[in-house]
């Protein structure tokens, strides 16, 4: 039966090489089916100076457990840096950490290129599948599975086959298409832009600050974050509103600029090094799109970015991305890859998710910059810490549900409102009795209650 | 000073020979700009059987206040026949009506075809508009305000102008190159789609209906409504999800389904005509589109529902796009002109009322459908409508703000919000004061103090 139905679907196209496209071709072809996988650039293994999308990652449960399926989990484990806890710098230069989850769980601070590189180069190995550098996608017939390709030297290909697959990003040529019919779709810039710079390893080639740390200058309209690489140099990124990077047009307003909100930063960046980064490329824009369906008939369907780009603040993009590959198969594996099944049950299962993580990102950015610092904040970590404790079952706080469990997004969002409703009253109720306790105590002690029983010791 | 500007910006080029279009047209030739208008359709005045957008129109104060500017504002109020209340079919049969505001308040039910045609045969009038139709936009540069265009014949025409205003409807061609760069989008289908129905004139050539009503068979999960028209037939849209339209395929089943669902609309549409009529086009569908900003630069500025395509459920979408005109004038009356402060500003100031708009429209299919048959809504009615009269320069209930007055669609958001936490409240607090004194009542009356009172008589 299976392979009956697997027969009737067996050609698929893949647009986009990033790590979403490369992932997918590695599942199709375990199943059986036969993938041609086109990517607009050039082949990023053979490029000396090749950049990938420039914020680095922070793989966590769901990346892991989708590149599990090909083997590549213990690699990328085994080249991660581990980051236990936010490193919460304040503009006095004091610093306090605060862990992600309970001991032992962290987030991996990993290389995107690399991991680009390495699913390729898995893809590439796998029977039936060919890859096709240097093609862009220019037009489709999502109804037909029909693209047409350019490529570098201006000639075009057409290929037919049972369905594509969009894993063309945030911009996906493939989602266009669909947009020309019933489509829900947004798509909405916030108003902060980023630019990246480098903390350079120490003369000594040590790291600069405390490598196991996910750095964070939280500064309330804006903040800087760190991740540490593998050459021990960090990778950090500065987010700003657009009118404030707008205002700094020369070297020493940028300086002086940071002397002011980030002083600690400025010794570890360099002076030098600072001017001349932050000048390199002009800040770019955050996009956060939704969508839905995230299928079309029995023809197309969309993953990671191409179905949900989000912003960047609960590094869920590439996890939640690669994650779309792992349920898709699940789905596939129900339906004996059956896709008049298979596509209409992966938007209804997806879609929401996708949603709810577009909307996790945009709030976690308001407690990164600013809530972070917040001693509710705090307090609030302490008491998460010691439900997870002493209720390990029954209480997963929002940021371990989303980082270290696989908890679908849209359940993750219910749940911890749940959460704060059963804490936040359980909080109440106990401030009340302290207070009424303490009231009590006043009251015996100025009716002389309290003196008696004193005197009864 | 103002002419200076204008000289400056002298040339634009209008995408769009719609309402908006036309109107544009008429209002920026009063301003002494040059303009040509492009439309891809032939002219619909030249059309036996042209169709303009089907559902009919409801116009009231605010498109009414666009078209006194260009004096057609009398014409329309001549021929468009006022609907003072709606009329309310329930499936028994009954009929009882809900007047839309305060005596001599009304709706205007008008031929949107031919407010079209009159507004491009007064646009073709004006002093520098030239019109151009079968000429339709495939390509612009939106910084440098070039536009190509193709013609029926297939031969391309190219202009460059000082700017282009996007008046071409809810999918946009002008909006489309917006959206390439940084700029917020949504565009949402809701589940219903519509057909058209008619109900003709009676043999006697009287209307079948009383006619100065807008008629609602509210049916909670779908709805059908009856415009009257010049002809004394009325329109007739029905809305259903899709999945309901699909599940009729057969005229005996669309007869049995309005036996049982719109009983007393059969015998005026007739058994023959609705066979007829139902299969003529599939369902259509409705979508909510919303973006920012609703500018770009110097040169380019979205109208009417390029900027906030709605839903027809509170009868504005025109009226809001015609007051796009009438707002945008403002502005330039404001600023003499100058487009480097006109087109911001028209952002500023419109764009929260455009998506206010796309709101308020989602909100009044729940009350049209649903709340409209519910004691709860008829005893609000009653409260507002008390209200209105007794305290006329304080209380305007949510409707009347919309289909009466040109308070921004902000704000009616805003002011309708805060009229029903007042008004609840009071409600509250009366219930409460109703129950307390019924409690009294009945404790004097048991212990024997009323029974005294009664002696004192």
């Amino acid at each position: 039966m299976a392979n009956e139905i697997a027969d009737k679907k067996k050609h698929i196209v893949i647009v986009g090489g990033g790590p979403v496209g490369a992932l997918n071709a590695c599942y199709l072809s375990r199943r059986g089916f036969k993938v041609d996988l086109y990517e607009g650039r050039n082949d990023i293994r053979q490029e000396e100076n090749a950049t990938g999308r420039s914020i680095n990652l922070a793989l966590s449960c769901r990346g892991i457990a989708a590149l599990n399926h090909v083997g590549l989990d213990k690699r990328v484990m085994a080249l991660g840096i581990p980051m236990k806890a936010r490193m919460i710098h304040l503009p006095n230069g004091e610093l306090y950490s605060v862990p992600y989850g309970k001991t032992g769980q962290h987030l991996l601070s990993i290389d995107r290129l690399q991991l680009n590189k390495d699913l390729l180069t898995v893809a590439s190995s796998q029977p039936n599948v060919s890859i096709h550098f240097n093609t862009k996608l220019i037009n489709c017939d999502i109804k037909k599975a029909k693209a047409t390709f350019s490529k570098k030297d201006g000639a075009e290909i057409t290929t037919t086959s049972d369905a594509i697959f969009g894993c063309d990003g945030a911009f996906s040529a493939v989602r266009r298409q669909m947009q020309r019919g019933v489509f829900n779709y947004s798509q909405e810039y916030i108003q902060h832009g980023y630019k990246e710079l480098t903390i350079p390893s120490t003369k000594n080639g040590e790291f600069a600050m405390a490598a196991n740390y996910l750095h964070i200058w939280p500064r309330h309209e804006f903040m800087m974050i760190g991740l540490p690489n593998q050459d021990k140099s960090f990778t950090v990124t500065l987010f700003m509103p657009f009118t404030k990077f707008n205002a700094l047009t020369k070297g020493d307003e940028v300086v002086e600029f940071f002397k002011e909100v980030f002083p600690d930063s400025l010794p570890l960046i360099g002076e030098e090094l600072l001017r001349e980064d932050f000048f390199k490329l002009p800040a770019l824009s955050l996009v956060s799109v939704k969508c839905s369906p995230y299928h079309c008939g029995n023809t197309v369907a969309l993953f990671g970015d191409a179905a949900h780009a989000v912003v960047p603040f609960f590094g869920q993009g590439l996890n939640g991305s690669l994650e779309d590959v792992l349920v898709f198969d699940g789905i596939m594996e129900k339906h004996e890859n059956d896709f008049d099944k298979v596509l209409p049950e992966y938007t209804k299962v997806r879609c929401k998710d996708g949603q709810a993580l577009a909307d996790l990102s945009k709030q976690n950015y308001i407690e990164m910059r600013s809530s972070v610092v917040s001693l509710w904040f705090l307090f609030r970590k302490k008491v998460d810490n010691i439900l997870t404790t002493v209720l390990p079952s029954m209480f997963v706080p929002k940021y371990s549900m989303v980082a270290f469990t696989r908890t679908p997004y849209h359940q993750v969002i219910l749940q911890s409102k749940r959460n704060d409703k059963i804490i936040n009253t359980a909080l109440l109720v106990f401030a009340l009795f302290m207070i009424g306790a303490c009231f009590c105590l006043f009251t015996s002690y100025k009716d002389g209650s309290v003196t008696d029983s004193k005197t009864e010791l």
